[in-house]
């Protein structure tokens, strides 16, 4: 039997939708942040990354590489086992405690990844709850529908952000134990959790809360803790899930909570037991990050600054910008070909690097250009991004902000849910 | 509604059961691999480590961290996006690259570790076949059997290496496509597949072949390329995913294979889109101790040495040891409590750091410890891990060859599949 076809025909499909994606191949330069060398099909070029996630350019801050650099020296390169047969180094216990404090919890409990913080996380944490209903935002970022769906109990979807639909599911559920599962920052269109109201309502009806701060942490609140620490309700929530390779700039997630309710999903989780540790280099870079940026309001400050920046010059120029309180600075664009069209201008012709988000990391219609300034993208270089993104919606005739606006109130959520086949996506 | 009790009752279970367990925290020491330094209740304490899968030590070798920490420097601590988003770094495509190579496939696929690897690999594969039967051997790991849950078709497993039930398993399947998924090195009890007879099975029937060789590449194979490759049998085996994290001494996974496989994997696996790439530091040590690997032999003849002597050595004293033909070498104790009390007293007293390894990773009865001897455990130290053996053997009165061998003849294996709450394990 011949298998090719099926895979092969799985990436025509993507083709004919003209979603199927080549990956840009770029070499970053730490002395140089945000800019990097594009491997371009005609040879290097010199770029300025508009797109990083690297939000704060910590992963180019001296005191970040220089942990990494002595912990690989003194420990090696890797940590040589699972936590429990040899894996458990001295900085992986470090940053666990580095982290509980940041958020005053009593535990941290560090993952390879901030999605398998969330897939394992989660499921492990509803089952232990029997007759758990989770109740789950339906913008939650597929790592959190993974963890929810491998945690096999009913789930709830609330409408976005929309605290009456939360209570409607709220009360549905009854006296059975509830967990609410949502995230600060919504890290497409760059808004903000009523949070204050959903620990309100989980208290209310006696619910557990699960809380994804990964577009968050590091950029928000006085220590960086998030929003929750930035809204004072860090205290009210039962779990916090973060990343320490998106402001934090190296790679890894973890959770924090109670003493109880961390050591039971690292006693239960298989995606935490069956796997090798993070490297005691990388956990010595996160807890010099985060240490700092409990301490440190410049990156912060920057940051704001740079972002208003962004904002104001791009809605100077009549750039349809999408409003958002936070970091994140989409551009709304309405076709998937236009969009990536204009991302592939950009780099080819000015040298900026802004990946294209489309369906179905967003719903089709509200394609974008997804900016993230950080402190090191200057004055210089938004005046350059403003300019260009402006020559490029003109020789593309793209639309301006009257339109675009109209769009995205137009737009609906794709369903929620695993599909029978993962759908590829832009935003990945 | 107090959900505390959940969680504390979980833990609860697992202390009564004896399987609640403690981490050690050390700290390695590159420049003196395998000694460590143990955090013990009563201080620091030196201690020589005996079940690392950093297999040959090259999570110290100074290529490995001079890559790691060059990069670090010229690139920064982290990828700063998805593989999509800006963190398709040029050293993890260089990587990839490498990796193909290795195992003489067209393209090569990194994800952040082993785990995830198969999770999220094998799941995506068998979502774009349709009504596709996954026929897995019982003893695949927990990330194999994730990837085969996860992926939703219909499972059969098949008796632990036994051809002919594997066999009636593919006649049972008639003409519906098929992947058979196995390991070549099953992690503990040492023992190896018989990857040719598997390859035979599998081209007579039809079936598409996965194999797991993270206990197996950089060890066997003269490349390094794991078992396949010294059976000669690579080039018959579909998707062959390796670790970057135990013989190669760093961390993450991948898998190679036919470009269309793997392209179909790159663009529609959750596991791999939806997170932040490994860090360029991550992949350039990676690749330095791969590309090591495919020349130097001293590392593997160095290995086989001394596990040879670690053999022999126990076998001398009486000890039962599980015969097998690999790094691999079980001490069979057949008793979780005595396990645990043998591993606490080689720690405490000799500075001889195992871990035991009880159920639900072993089958009850055949709780043992199990020892990785590397090229850098000398002959003084195996002398010393052999009298210390002994020593515990007889304090502890634990069972010599026969009764060992008695039990392990009787040992079944447990219930695959995942269980309504996941089982935590002595052995991740």
């Amino acid at each position: 039997m011949n298998y090719d076809h099926f895979f092969a025909d799985a990436i025509d499909a993507l083709r004919k939708e003209r979603r199927y994606r080549i990956f840009a191949e770029i070499e970053r330069d730490a002395s140089r942040f945000p800019r990097a060398v594009w491997h371009s099909p005609g040879g290097p070029r010199d770029i300025v990354v508009w797109c990083s996630n690297d939000y704060l350019g910590m992963g180019s801050h001296p005191k970040v590489v220089e942990a990494m650099c002595g912990a690989a020296q003194a420990r090696g390169a890797g940590a040589g086992g699972t936590r429990n047969i040899s894996g458990n180094s001295h900085e992986i216990v470090m940053l666990e405690r580095e982290l509980a404090d940041l958020h005053g919890k009593e535990q941290g409990l560090v993952f390879t990844s901030g999605y398998i913080s969330n897939a394992t996380g989660i499921s492990t944490i509803v089952k232990l709850i029997p007759d758990c209903v989770v109740i789950s935002d339906e913008l939650n970022h597929n790592s959190m529908i993974e963890g929810v769906r491998q945690g096999g109990r009913q789930k709830a979807i609330f409408r976005h952000n929309d605290l009456g639909h939360l209570e409607e599911l709220l009360k549905a559920a009854g006296d059975r134990p509830k967990l609410v599962a949502f995230e600060s920052v919504y890290s497409m269109d760059g808004d903000i959790a009523p949070m204050a109201g959903i620990c309100d309502l989980a208290e209310k009806y006696g619910a557990m809360t699960y809380l994804d701060e990964v577009h968050a942490v590091g950029m928000y609140g006085p220590r960086g803790a998030g929003v929750a620490e930035r809204d004072g309700v860090m205290h009210r929530i039962d779990v916090i899930e973060g990343t320490l390779g998106k402001a934090f700039g190296v790679v890894g997630g973890y959770i924090t909570g109670k003493r109880t309710v961390i050591d039971a999903v690292r006693s239960y989780a298989p995606g935490f037991i069956f796997t090798t540790a993070l490297p005691p280099a990388i956990a010595a870079a996160a807890a010099a990050s985060v240490r700092h940026l409990k301490e440190s309001q410049a990156e912060r400050e920057g940051q704001r600054a740079q972002v208003a920046k962004v904002k104001a010059a791009l809605a100077a120029a009549g750039l349809p910008t999408m409003e958002t309180p936070t970091h994140i600075v989409p551009v709304m664009v309405g076709d998937a070909k236009a969009c990536k069209m204009a991302s592939d201008l950009l780099l080819a012709e000015y040298g900026i690097y802004i990946q294209p988000i489309n369906y179905p990391t967003v719903p089709r219609g509200t394609e974008r250009l997804r900016i993230t300034p950080t402190p090191f993208h200057d004055d210089a270089l938004i005046a350059h991004l403003a300019r260009a993104l402006s020559d490029v919606w003109e020789r593309l005739e793209l639309p301006y902000a009257d339109r675009a606006a109209e769009r995205a109130d137009n737009q609906r959520r794709t369903a929620l849910g695993p599909a029978p086949i993962p759908v590829p996506v832009a935003g990945g």
